[in-house]
């Protein structure tokens, strides 16, 4: 794209946003359910632009893991599919009245939720985030330009064509969505200019590209950044549950951000609890890296010894770090220092110990005997998400419907001046 | 200050906020009571170091307006008192249950509300910002650094002397205030670049200023830009009330932020309304420039012509624009246009007119028949507030306790893995 070309793709997001905003949620529902339908009957198209990427990124030698990413298949386009009837279902967030207040001048004031205007979203391989991204930034009545990954641009080209065609079926402006997917990084940085005409920048991916966002961005970020997520196994813990949550918490997904990365056990404890789970993470195929005093508890050869660096590292694989802590002043102190505001658990029996844990560890989602794994948007209850904030301004967790929108203040008055 | 002074200020901030994230209220307001107690007993002296201050500013031929509103007077001293006192009657934002939900999991799902961090102030002369921004960060649970003008350094340092003794005598880490006047433009990019330490930057004064944060901060900021706010009278208005909101919405203080810079008047009535409403505007010392439309229904001499660059502009001065718009669309579509997100007011006496505009103008406050004065925190019900934001992401309009904080997930399992 020419760098005239971007900021022309700026001026017609922010110019389809004036009229986003107005639309009723009748006409927007009937936009999504149109484009679920037609994702259905196109799903080979979609699949075939998919090979055709997945083809060219073999021939350029991609990783595996990456590959994985960029494959759909007939059950991640019926995923998108009941996404999108998913968000159709969900109440309209824009209109909604916050707060209602007659002040003492007589004016009555109304905070309103209302949308953002454009949002600009930045992400890496994954092509079913561009219909999710888009359901999602459309029902809250916003404009969405989505760089996708230059490895998913023929999937993400058959996917905007799709959601054109039903835009255009119900005569709104195609302004509504800009997919782009190859940019350099020269490019990228007019994209990051233009803070007349876009309102928030998402960035999702690596921490690499979260950096660059976020150093160069003259609009506003919200950013999903790593999650470097605990479990503190508490001296008065049930330690089956202990053991359960920390060995699910590592296996189910080793390369999401709300996988455990580091295991805090109290000491008062430690004697019973770590050879236990230091068997179960071998055989569930978990190597653990165990700091001196946690080392000196296991069998020689069950795990190895952790350096300091591996202590605040998000590890995105079959590894976790284990560290012995004095009591709850000891876990809340490592997790001070090591934690990512993403999500950090306590296991306990002891009521004290957890509401002091919850009030103390001011991450975006604390819990209390549950998996660190339980954060994100279908398990908390919102339905759906476009990724976890690891920004406490603005959005801080799960990022839904509501985190798309703004409150305004709408006032009726009745010749009240100053 | 040397950059590695820097780093430590906003290290120690970091630390502070961590106690003050668990600060029972009565706690902090003891403190905040404490503090107006200080500033009353202690007038003299703040008065004193003020004095020192406007005399070096004199000194180096600092321009009158800036003089005034570097000056403090017992009037505005007690003005930051009662602030003081204002803001410990308000009820805690930390710790209030935003929502609640059982999820099907059976996991107990709460949002809870919760401090930022820590919060960076940047601002220009006036040194009462330095006392209502402390007030409101510290009762948010949030540590607080202040970079005020350099101007004003002795001031600030006065008064910052008096809240670092109130924090004293609670036994509180008095990294919860640090107060900074003198930074070079290199220090400043150093401040903006601790991410880790510093969770939200709220740049409030010139243009200037607020483009260089924006521009340079690799941490989030909220952006209190300037106010191009329109009043619209729409062909229905009560014409009196018209004239009325529009003369004092321009006078009673041409250089703040909501004060009336431009007036939109519907053709429809355009004959009736512009020829009184220069007359008023002559009679109160304002100069109108108008639009050759509107210039050709006024006596001659009685306005000037508006060049191109009059519409969305901040004229922060005993002067108006004056346009003549096509009803509802022409007026919307000039705001859409020159507007700046701030404050957008209608006269009208046609509610179809009244509610149209109220959905479709999205500033961060739109009234029918009032002022764009009232928007500001004490008007709208507020209580106080530390300025108003133009930016959409996290706080939109008057900027007070509740959006100094954030919103976290506390979640009460029994078990719940994936």
């Amino acid at each position: 794209m020419t760098h005239d070309g971007i900021i022309a793709a700026a001026r017609a997001a922010r110019h389809a946003s004036h009229a986003l905003g107005a639309l009723p949620r009748a006409v927007k529902d009937a936009v999504l359910l149109d484009l679920a339908a037609r994702l259905e009957a196109n799903a080979g198209a979609v699949l075939a632009a998919n090979g055709a990427d997945l083809a060219a990124a073999r021939a350029a030698g991609l990783a595996a893991p990456k590959l994985q990413r960029l494959t759909l298949t007939a059950a991640s386009v019926a995923a998108m599919v009941s996404g999108l009837r998913q968000v159709s279902a969900l109440p309209d967030p824009v209109g909604a009245v916050v707060r209602e207040q007659r002040v003492p001048s007589g004016m009555l004031v109304r905070r309103v939720r209302s949308p953002l205007g454009v949002v600009c979203m930045i992400y890496e391989a994954r092509p079913n985030v561009t219909i999710d991204a888009f359901a999602l930034c459309f029902k809250a009545g916003n404009a969405c330009i989505l760089k996708g990954g230059k490895e998913a641009a023929a999937s993400n080209a058959a996917l905007a064509d799709l959601a054109h065609a039903a835009l255009a079926g119900a005569g709104i402006d195609p302004g509504a969505l800009t997919v782009v997917s190859a940019l350099s990084r020269e490019d990228l940085l007019v994209l990051l200019e233009q803070d007349a005409f876009i309102d928030l920048v998402i960035p999702r991916g690596g921490t690499d590209l979260i950096r660059f966002v976020a150093r160069h961005s003259r609009i506003p970020t919200v950013q999903h950044y790593q999650g470097v997520c605990h479990v503190f196994v508490e001296a008065s813990a049930d330690l089956d549950l202990a053991e359960r949550i920390c060995v699910t918490g590592k296996t189910s997904a080793p390369a999401t951000c709300n996988a455990l990365e580091c295991v805090l056990v109290d000491r008062a404890i430690a004697r019973a609890f770590v050879p236990r789970l230091v068997a179960a993470m071998a055989a569930a195929g978990v190597e653990v890296r165990a700091d001196g005093e946690a080392l000196a508890l296991c069998p020689p050869g069950s795990c190895v010894a952790a350096s300091p660096e591996d202590f605040g590292r998000e590890f995105l694989d079959l590894i976790v770090a284990l560290r012995i802590v004095d009591g709850s002043e000891g876990a809340i102190g490592h997790i001070r220092r090591y934690g990512s505001n993403h999500t950090e658990a306590i296991v306990t029996r002891n009521e004290r110990a957890a509401s002091d844990f919850l009030r103390r560890v001011q991450a975006s989602c604390t819990l209390v005997n549950a998996s660190t794994r339980m954060n994100d948007g279908a398990s908390l209850g919102l339905g759906a998400e476009i990724g976890i904030s690891t920004s406490r301004v603005h959005a801080y967790g799960p990022m839904g419907l509501e985190e798309l929108t703004t409150v305004r203040y709408v006032v009726e008055g009745s010749g009240q001046t100053r």
